[in-house]
């Protein structure tokens, strides 16, 4: 490796190397042979045809944010931590073109600070922004509050340029909006969480900044009114509606209790939120609040929305987004969350919160239903909350936690959902593939692994249940 | 054949098959042993797996409204014709899921009718509309003038059903938002034309239906100064703005010489034309136009902008329209157009435009450059136009149009640019892909081909150019 990249690249001292093998919330560890930091694309090219030449599996890692231990290598000390962190240049931003060549290691937050530099949105937004990297949410697809109006990862990326298991660059780095020359291959690497081959590089979409913001939080009596007011507002704004976050009561009032400068904008909490933002490119954001509130008029006189809340400066608009930005640290301190990532189609949100609060009472009546989540995009964050004590006091922690999430998952694919809408597979849902996907879709996805990576160097164990067996056995 | 989808699903008479083996310009044609029309995926399963068995060729065909040569067989006359148009039922329509889920034998324009009927848009609008299938749209990834608000075909798609070479039915119909579970199998399949596998059904995303319409035709001096308005109409309504197309002054008064029921709205053909088309969710038409004179009054002082009509009745929009969507027609009366389907960067649509020019100029100064195209996408269609009584002189016609074509396909290659925007490839690009396309995604394309269709039986000298001569000599 050091031949390969330069002895200032590669780290190979356990305590050097231990904050990347363990994850941000100290669920996911592991070990590796070295850390490796390449600083160009023909470095990474030979990083991995040595690693496929001698069979050293490669463990990429972008911002180590991921919840589904897809950013830390396995356990094995054998392998290759390949982290993109120094490969992290803006290589171009262009605003007549809408589109901005990137690193793969460049900071999401850094991205998003260019392009409003430039007058233009880089749309993508989620919790982790200040240090997840282009790389790693292209890797993953990662989605965020934004995917309503603006689509997930996938949907902002025009090329990307990928390192093949062997070390063969292609390069993808297009900046089209249209090019219907043969097949289209970034979307296979896009998602496919590095089994594939490493991005390290990509072309994004860029938008016009937006220069008006309007911020609500209505209060609604059932997640059927919840999503009707969500139907009527992407009627009234389909081009200015880039939020629709749903709170049930119980996240609401977690994040009121435990997170700091948090204050309930509401005189009691409704049983259900849902968190509004519209976004428009003129106009001042005071004219948008007056819309926001005349098309709320008539699902107030329906007695759909029975409580709402429009901020009128820009300290309400942080006061009603904190409470919303605030609950994984808030659940964090409640109790031990549960959290499932699951997604259904829309119309079937309330129809899966009311089944899963069923399920829940009957089989875990210690379990308090705690939901925050996408809304607009079918996708809920659905946690099972204990209190830490009775936790403490469960025995096969890992078994309960199985079960309750198959009893979860079992009703999002009954709907035709999914067990994993926008966090990925990593390491941690393995075994859900092999449950919930469609045998002939699995066997696709598994033809193209042994295509592309037919020793099975790239992220090992991660993504594919059989390609998982045969390490676990090998 | 019969055996598989019953006696009247196939066709073999020639006077029968006739229309099916030749495409709607009469430019294309080949011969089949039969045409089959499968009533059910089940049916196209059987159908797939009995000529890979036998190493039949199969050649998928929708609406047969390609450009390209995409949509008839070769010259076999031992090849399986696969027409879908008796798959064409719309199996469910969810407006409060904005989805709807048809069979790949669909017209478009009853998709869009079904559509706006539940008080939806479906956003995908071409030329061919009232005779293209859904799944030839989805074959060819097409594309059309809303492209700029509702990107292409891709991005309309939740999912599909698709059947593989070997009659493997894989069932990919979701109707999610959001679903990271695994690898992207559709967008390999989408834009693929047919040769890795057909398209049975598809769940396609519905948007809220516009009810405010702004329509408008600006004259401007330079393409330079219509991609600027361009620009700053993009800045000022990017919820709003579905279509913005470029039209030369050669382009518009041929439209008006040779179209029936077209009048020019300018009192003097501008040297160049952007067609601007506002759609907005709520309000009025007259209030959308009120706002589109407001944003142009800049460009106006600025003097970007020389001229300008705003539609002021549906009966002006229709005469608007009609001048951009009378070009195919006029141009087959104005001479012979050697067409270019090209993209470049949308900021290098100046440069392109000026570059082609003297090129022409230079080379071929009986050509007269034609443009009209999706200016907000950075895709032209570059017409070289010949008097008829010119080009019947021209001896060796196939050569003059090639070596023509790869003069303009060379500029925009120069650009980072596409010989192939959004007509996809067919039979009469392949030759192009050879030479465009990086020799290491060229290497991944036949992977996935010799992956998926092992013995060459989908849609076989489409797309891949070596698949194609491995055709010629085989």
């Amino acid at each position: 490796m050091r031949t390969l990249v330069g002895n200032a690249n590669v780290m190979d001292t356990p305590s050097d190397m231990e904050p990347h093998l363990i994850d941000w919330r100290k669920r996911h560890s592991g070990k590796a042979a070295c850390v490796v930091f390449p600083r160009t694309t023909e470095q990474v090219s030979k990083v991995l045809a040595w690693c496929n030449d001698n069979a050293v599996k490669v463990f990429p890692q972008g911002g180590n944010t991921s919840v589904c231990g897809g950013s830390v290598p396995d356990n094995s000390g054998q392998s290759v931590l390949l982290n993109m962190r120094k490969m992290n240049r803006i290589v171009e931003l262009n605003p007549r073109n809408n589109s901005m060549t990137v690193e793969a290691g460049c900071v999401l937050a850094d991205i998003q600070a260019a392009a409003l530099e430039a007058d233009r949105l880089f749309p993508l937004t989620l919790g982790a922004e200040g240090s997840c990297q282009i790389g790693g949410n292209i890797a993953t697809n990662a989605g965020g509050t934004n995917v309503l109006r603006f689509g997930n990862t996938r949907d902002l990326i025009l090329g990307i340029e990928v390192v093949l298991a062997d070390g063969r660059i292609w390069n993808g780095l297009r900046s089209l909006r249209k090019n219907n020359s043969g097949y289209d291959l970034k979307n296979l690497f896009i998602g496919s969480e590095g089994t594939l081959g490493v991005v390290t590089a990509a072309t994004l979409k860029l938008f016009p900044r937006p220069h008006a913001v309007a911020t609500a939080m209505l209060g609604v009596a059932t997640v059927s009114a919840a999503v009707d007011a969500g139907l009527k507002l992407q009627a009234a704004f389909p081009g200015e509606l880039v939020g629709l976050e749903l709170i049930s009561q119980s996240e609401f009032d977690i994040s009121l209790r435990h997170a700091a400068n948090t204050r309930n904008p509401f005189q009691k909490t409704p049983s259900w939120t849902v968190l509004v933002e519209l976004a428009a490119a003129t106009g001042t954001s005071e004219s948008l609040a007056d819309k926001l509130t005349d098309a709320l008029s008539d699902s107030f006189s329906d007695g759909v929305v029975q409580d709402a809340v429009i901020a009128s400066s820009e300290q309400q608009r942080e006061d009603i987004w904190r409470i919303r930005h605030s609950v994984t640290e808030a659940n964090g301190r409640e109790g031990m969350g549960l959290t499932h990532d699951i997604a259904v189609p829309t119309y079937r949100i309330p129809d899966f919160v009311e089944l899963a609060g069923l399920a829940l009472a009957e089989h875990y009546p210690a379990a308090v239903p705690v939901v925050v989540g996408h809304m607009g995009d079918g996708n809920l964050h659905y946690i099972a909350m204990f209190k830490h004590e009775y936790w403490a006091s469960v025995e096969d922690k890992a078994a309960v936690q199985l079960k309750l999430s198959h009893l979860l998952y079992d009703i999002a694919a009954e709907m035709g959902g999914t067990f994993s809408a926008e966090h990925g597979i990593g390491s941690l849902h393995v075994s859900e593939m092999g449950v919930y996907k469609d045998a002939a879709e699995i066997a696709l996805m598994q033809e193209f692994k042994q295509l592309l990576d037919p020793r099975d160097t790239m992220n090992p164990g991660r993504v594919l249940p059989e390609v998982a067996a045969a390490l676990r056995t090998g």
